[in-house]
């Protein structure tokens, strides 16, 4: 193998951003595109209202008709037919007539204000008008709502249901949205098995596999968990084949320390090509990155904290890239709970969790379940710091989305 | 029909509270639980590890035989076999005896501590031990990390990555989570037709079923779209037994006001019984709601923010109670941007969106679609409250989760 150069992560993620990974579109229908993100802008293809709309229940006028209306000389118009919500009116509104309409429905021509049932009498074939009525009284014109070619939703926005609703308003069934990425899922290890199979000495179940899926998901990626790979080549490579084939990238688990690590490597380079030998920080040393086919495989940590840690800042936003999404961590700046010792020219990451409004440092080691299932974030110690006192403030970098 | 009796929302919502729903529960695969809700406090069935782990490679010993090592003096013990992680160790080590191990596997019978590798020499088929091992050194006991039947997991929690990679942790392949609820969606209106149709002068475009089942879908429930019910008895009946056949509860919008409110509640008279005819609240005072074989049926208002406004107040808290989750509103307390008036006697629910820390009240009417998108929740006007003033603080009731 070549010769193993150890780089820092801002070279590591300016690899991972050159990577030839593009966002895609597809298009779906709006019915399913709750939590999706758009794809373009969308303008709005009609007005709202598209017509002249009446806004309560009475008589459509015109009205010009009742300027000269008062108290004591009521204006009187002959009612020639009735609209109601969902009807298309034929009637041509001539001088001194009127229409009797109810809210939600369209104006007949001519028509230009509706005066309220309450607010007139009715004699017979009659409607009695009391004071005059200005243009646009009793109506919404059609665009006062939504006018045609406005702009509605800009593209890059996560639609919630009020973003399908307005979708649905003007109109559209369908929607542009960015695809979802596809992401391979593998865990490695002769000693893990999956859950629901018997636990038989010397083994463990798998963690980093549910954890990673569901992680991918939560970003808004489509996970597909292909298995666990044991630690000998033909079954690893079949399962990187089976990722570069199915997914847009390949995300393999415990796959960087040891014998599999070198394996992985080594199987890249066969089918393709080892872009990261190693990154300068702790955990995430021995992380592999490559490329087969166009397609990232990353080679993750195999404890669960580390392989958190590292998808954080290494997949998650190439994730969001092909969601068409600039990245940034999800962060929130608090105080040290404890004193955290650390290594002079190692550049660390640590877990933390939140815990009233403090950053409580979690000292179980990375091996643990339960440092992984504690752990909110973590934080970096640079490499020139040795000690970083209780009650200094950190940013800590959330997991999750 | 019979006398209708307005009453007020904290009437409707025990009304509603008493209907004879409960949370059902169903077992879900793992890999499917992402975002569901737990029905069951989880414990582990296992310890995690689930025996003793090396957590270094080096050689298992018995730490007693080292007692007496030192830099001068080293201790030498046979080395007498090698155990992987995924072995089965069948070794029984002996007094003077060692093994060679690595990360992750189980310790052989009888061996008490890892000495690690880079702290030992090898010679032949000998180890060459310098100094003193303490029981435990390089080793994770059995059940450290979790202990059997440690609680886990609490009922009602929402699952999320790391609950997914936990569960998987101690072995789960399915889990108990609450049933979705079903919820039927259905509009009314001769003028509303479907999104991706072509609109003919006096259509408009449905918004509320869109926004209404993806509210539930955001809530946590199932929603089902039914159509559009026309403003006659056959067609809206058949929709809402189509509903009642298929869901927990049965959504119509647009049916709680004129023609359509009256030919709702005559047809729950016949199939069931109306329990509530009216609710002193604006929007919201023609809200019918009904029980068709114990199924609720929720006549909503038509304009889409004073749906929303009633689904919030009305619904929301029913489907969290079939998700075994107790309801409280989201909300936050902001500023009034500007004063308010309201009518005395009346109590008013009032659409607001946050702008710059502030409550901005929305005043383009109820009607307008836009006024709905902008909305991002409301407040209350009580009823012997004419003005608010601006600059007032108010307690704004959030829209969606």
């Amino acid at each position: 193998m070549a010769f193993l150069k150890v780089i820092s992560l801002e070279e590591a993620q300016e690899i991972i951003g050159s990577f030839p990974l593009k966002p895609e579109i597809e298009e779906v229908l709006v019915e399913q595109a709750l939590g999706r993100i758009l794809a373009e802008d969308i303008v709005s293809p009609i007005n709202v209202p598209p017509f002249d709309r009446a806004t309560v229940d009475g008589y459509a006028i015109r009205s010009e008709d009742t300027w000269m209306a008062g108290e004591s000389n009521p204006v009187k118009l002959k009612v020639v037919g009735e609209i109601n919500a969902g009807d298309i009116p034929t009637i041509d509104l001539k001088p001194g007539t009127s229409v009797y309409i109810s809210t939600g429905a369209p104006l007949p021509k001519g028509a230009d204000a509706v005066v309220q049932f309450e607010d007139v009498d009715r004699d017979g074939e009659e409607v009695i008008i009391y004071k005059p009525a200005y243009p646009g009284l009793g109506v919404m014109k059609a665009g006062a709502d939504i006018e045609k070619d406005s702009l509605l939703l800009r593209k890059g926005r996560r639609l919630g249901f009020k973003d399908t609703a307005l979708l649905s308003a003007v109109g559209f069934s369908t929607v542009p949205v960015f695809r979802k990425p596809r992401v391979a899922v593998i865990s490695t290890g002769n000693e893990v098995i999956l859950p629901g199979k018997e636990l038989k000495y010397g083994q463990i179940y798998d963690i980093n596999g549910r954890a990673i899926a569901d992680a991918v998901r939560e970003l808004g990626g489509e996970a597909f968990f292909l298995g666990i790979a044991k630690d000998n080549r033909e079954s690893l490579k079949r399962l990187i084949l089976k990722g570069t084939e199915c997914c847009d990238m390949v995300l393999l688990s415990g796959g960087a320390s040891g014998g599999i690590r070198d394996l992985t490597a080594s199987i890249i380079e066969e089918l393709g090509e080892v872009k990261v030998h190693g990154i300068a920080i702790q955990p995430g040393k021995p992380t592999i990155i490559g490329l087969i086919d166009g397609k990232p495989v990353f080679g993750l940590p195999g404890y669960p904290t580390s392989c958190l840690t590292n998808f954080t800042l290494l997949v998650s936003p190439l994730i969001k890239k092909l969601l068409g999404q600039e990245y940034r961590h999800r962060t929130t700046r608090k105080k040290l709970s404890h004193k955290v010792f650390s290594v002079k020219g190692r550049r660390q990451f640590l877990p933390v969790r939140i815990e009233a409004e403090m950053a409580v440092p979690i000292l179980k080691g990375s091996g643990a379940v339960t440092s992984f299932i504690d752990a909110d974030g973590f934080i970096e110690v640079p490499e020139n710091v040795e000690i970083l006192d209780d009650g200094e403030e950190v940013e800590v970098i959330l997991f999750g989305i």
